[in-house]
């Protein structure tokens, strides 16, 4: 059964704690979910921002393959016709198709927020509809606050509705606006809906209870063919139903249709491009796409997996766009160890004495800070180089660094490669940036293909940050080539020397990957 | 009606992929969580991990108030009895009065991973149990896979906990182990089981689809009385049953009694606490405990929850020791920034211009790379500046770092309090640590009080992390005095000048609270 899969991301996403959309930003996010065949992306209020019009022009000109495109925005005021409203006509102002209205299904709403009549609400929300369908749009009515008002009181709740399917709604979207839901509930309500009206009935969940992806299945259920979410979650308070978990979950587990089946390998890629764009992190413990969703480090659960992944996974990795990872820790122990370096040379033969010998040193390590369980390529380095496969391209001889409170940074970096050794100076904005100018700046001589790298991310981080205890900083750097990201790690007790050993470890494995040949 | 509460943090918590506890962390969540009311605490695999074993007779000596700490540990290996198996010993050896011992529900994994018969799995399981009920010791039996197990091979899965049920155990918790499930299956199995045994039923869910909270709660209504999860959510893959969540669902919005009704105002700290102890950041957006949960960012849930914080709150910050947080955006406009500007200072008398003139420089500073969201001390010091209720206390007049490769960072700077001059020297590890100390030591002469405070996190983000912008470095920085945390933000196309700006606006906020005055 084909179940409408409705993106918020850029309306109600954009109500998320720390996050800020430019139009660049939406127009890349809307081609993502397009890409991903979502159905319909609401992408703004064009009433309450005039950077939202400016979006809706600039999408016009996109040509979405799959998604329709949604503005956002609210029943008339009370007092006025819809066309004198200055909201209803920037509605119609951003040519869309498709329209959601969102009005009070809650009678507690309509007089402490509205301050009106509970049967002037009612004309509120038919005039409003009435008014957009007659202009040619397709209405998606959301009922604000509608399980709450259910609860509250019933009769009211469904006029709401009754008034919206009357004035030709498409769609009606019953919203748990607050979060405060349970499945149960849901279930009961929806149900109900479903049985007194002849419209198609929607879903919108919150998650202050931490149960908005079960509340959505459980209306979907009883039958709603609409969910609303976000992809990642983001949205106001405690975020909206994440999309990245309900699609899975509708189609992979539970026999749905929400989008083409090719476009499911792509889910995993699809979140972490949004997540990146919006400038957040995705949880690494997130369902389906997190990075830790199929990570294995109990000594049992990694032994199982390689008997069978099936005994500790609920679905394949792949499926997703996901992979399987095997972690090191003092309770996975070997065998973890073991078929991570089997990943990076996969005719490793087993082989005791390199395996406790790695063991040790990484303990070693981690005591001093590090962590290489974000830190693939690092880890990498650290196993070809114990293995003898790996030679260095270079070697730092000394650097110096000066930094004032008025002029750029300066470094002074002396490398060596081979037998010959080069000084290179540069200026940059801040000590890492100067060094990482002028380290490149030496290398370049003998490995032009350096310059097709650059530094995406920078993350610092204090271990031991209490009083009493010398801090270690933890350094981690995202490099990209255009083709590939990776990560590596430094750990220091100064930054700037954390921040060179992660340096050196992202140039010396671009180089290694490149199969890189000095000029010397 | 009461539920039992068994936190597994300490256990399963700590197979989550970064997380790893010494001894003295694992004491100090343990007395959180007894603090907190939790009935059962899982604190390790005596059997596994000798650092564990360890902890177990660490903790015997603190005295703990409500939580009975349990040890985790494996059936006994097939063809020893249990006086033979080492693990069955080490379970011993923890010494605690209660024991999990986890057993195969699932006929597959009988055969895949103990390849063995399904009967000698049952003997296992009732020998395991008899053996250390016979010990005097409190079994809780973990049914592993049991959801899986049971749609597999119902009456199979139904015979492993009959085995122990009759060998004594205390509590049989019905596990879904691989985090598969939904409320609805978890609901009819649960309901079905509670039929036919007359032990006390348990639950344990696992967060691969997104519903460990909401399965957690099918279950009890349908006749567990024991549930099990991880305080802040953490554990193998995505995780455990978040207990932030489920507490205060179960016991605030479901009428079910957890922890001492005095102990929930604490619910978030103790997250705070446990988070903070784990070394992780707890997610702003997680219901309930965090930094998000009550954030309202929307013009017209700002205007809502001004005039009624229940139209937009599904229950009271207060009642979970979380606040309240108006949020500044270009959707929420200038009433957000007023109830700000209200907290800091509640005579405040509506002044557009202030307000006009606040905003556009709010906005001006996040375009530069600010955020203020997360910087309620640069943001306080911001507004008393701007309505000239702020004295700088010193300024700095000039700084230089000096960093190689092989030395110590070397830092000099000049401040100016009043009409006198200072210059210090420091060293440190790394340029940050070194301006810090070299500024301190020039402050101190002036402000002794400031030795009571201390950075606890520094954090470092570049903006724009792309190959074709200038990056623009975001520091946050975190202080404590041991009464109170405050954070604090600078940016800068110079680490150094972020790391300086944050410092100087931290250094400030302390001395302001203090109402410090400089002895010059």
């Amino acid at each position: 059964m084909k179940i409408e899969i409705f993106d918020s991301t850029l309306r109600d996403g954009a109500q998320g704690e720390g996050v800020s959309f430019s139009v660049e930003d939406k127009l890349k996010i809307l081609t993502a979910l397009d890409n991903f065949g979502i159905d319909f992306v609401e992408a703004g209020t064009p009433a309450s921002n005039p950077k939202d019009l400016e979006f809706f022009h600039e999408a016009k000109k996109l040509n979405l393959k799959t998604s329709k495109l949604v503005a956002f925005g609210s029943t008339k005021r009370k007092g006025l016709s819809p066309e004198e409203d200055e909201g209803c006509n920037a509605l119609l102002s951003a040519e869309t198709d498709y329209i959601v209205v969102f009005g009070k299904s809650y009678d507690f709403h309509v007089e402490c927020i509205l301050q009106t009549t509970l049967e002037e609400n009612l004309y509120m929300i038919f005039d409003t509809v009435k008014y957009l369908v007659g202009k040619n749009k397709k209405v998606i009515f959301d009922a604000e606050h509608f399980f709450d008002g259910y609860k509250a009181n019933k009769n009211y709740a469904v006029d709401t509705i009754i008034a919206a399917e009357k004035a030709g709604a498409e769609t009606i979207v019953l919203c748990d606006t607050n979060g405060s839901c349970f499945p149960d509930e849901i279930a009961f309500i929806t149900s109900a809906v479903c049985g007194i009206t002849n419209t198609k009935i929607g879903i919108h969940c919150h998650n202050d209870t931490g149960c908005a992806v079960a509340n959505s299945i459980a209306a979907v259920r009883r039958g709603a063919v609409h969910v609303q979410g976000t992809f990642v979650g983001i949205g106001e308070r405690c975020g909206n139903a994440n999309l990245s978990t309900l699609i899975p979950d509708l189609q992979l587990k539970l026999g749905y249709a929400c989008v083409p089946e090719e476009a499911m390998p792509h889910l995993t890629e699809t979140a972490q491009f949004i997540a990146e764009v919006t400038n957040i992190r995705l949880a690494r413990n997130l369902p389906y796409v997190g990075g830790s969703a199929f990570s294995h480090k109990g000594g049992m659960h990694i032994d199982g997996v390689a008997k069978d992944p099936k005994t500790f996974e609920h679905i394949e990795p792949e499926k997703i766009g996901n992979e399987r990872n095997i972690l090191l820790s003092e309770v996975s122990g070997r065998s973890a160890l073991l078929s991570k370096i089997k990943k990076i040379i996969p005719d490793f033969d087993k082989n005791d004495e390199v395996i406790i010998r790695l063991t040790d040193i990484i303990k070693s390590l981690e005591h001093n800070g590090y962590q290489f369980e974000a830190a693939n390529a690092s880890f990498e380095l650290l196993v070809l180089k114990e293995l003898g496969k790996f030679t260095p391209f270079f070697e730092i001889v000394d650097f110096e660094i000066v930094s004032t409170f008025s002029a750029l940074a300066k470094a002074t970096v002396t490398i060596r490669v081979g037998d010959k050794v080069e000084t290179a100076f540069d200026e940059g904005e801040g000590p890492v940036n100067a060094v990482d100018k002028a380290l490149r700046k030496a290398l370049e001589m003998f490995y032009p293909v350096i310059k097709k790298m650059w530094l995406t991310d920078y993350k610092v981080r204090i271990i031991n940050g209490s009083a009493h205890t010398a801090a270690i900083t933890r350094v981690l750097i995202e490099s990209n080539d255009g083709k590939h990201s990776w990560t590596t790690v430094g750990a220091s007790d100064n930054i700037i020397s954390a921040s060179i050993i992660a340096l050196t470890d992202s140039l010396e494995y671009m180089l290694y990957k490149e199969n890189a040949h000095g000029n010397n």
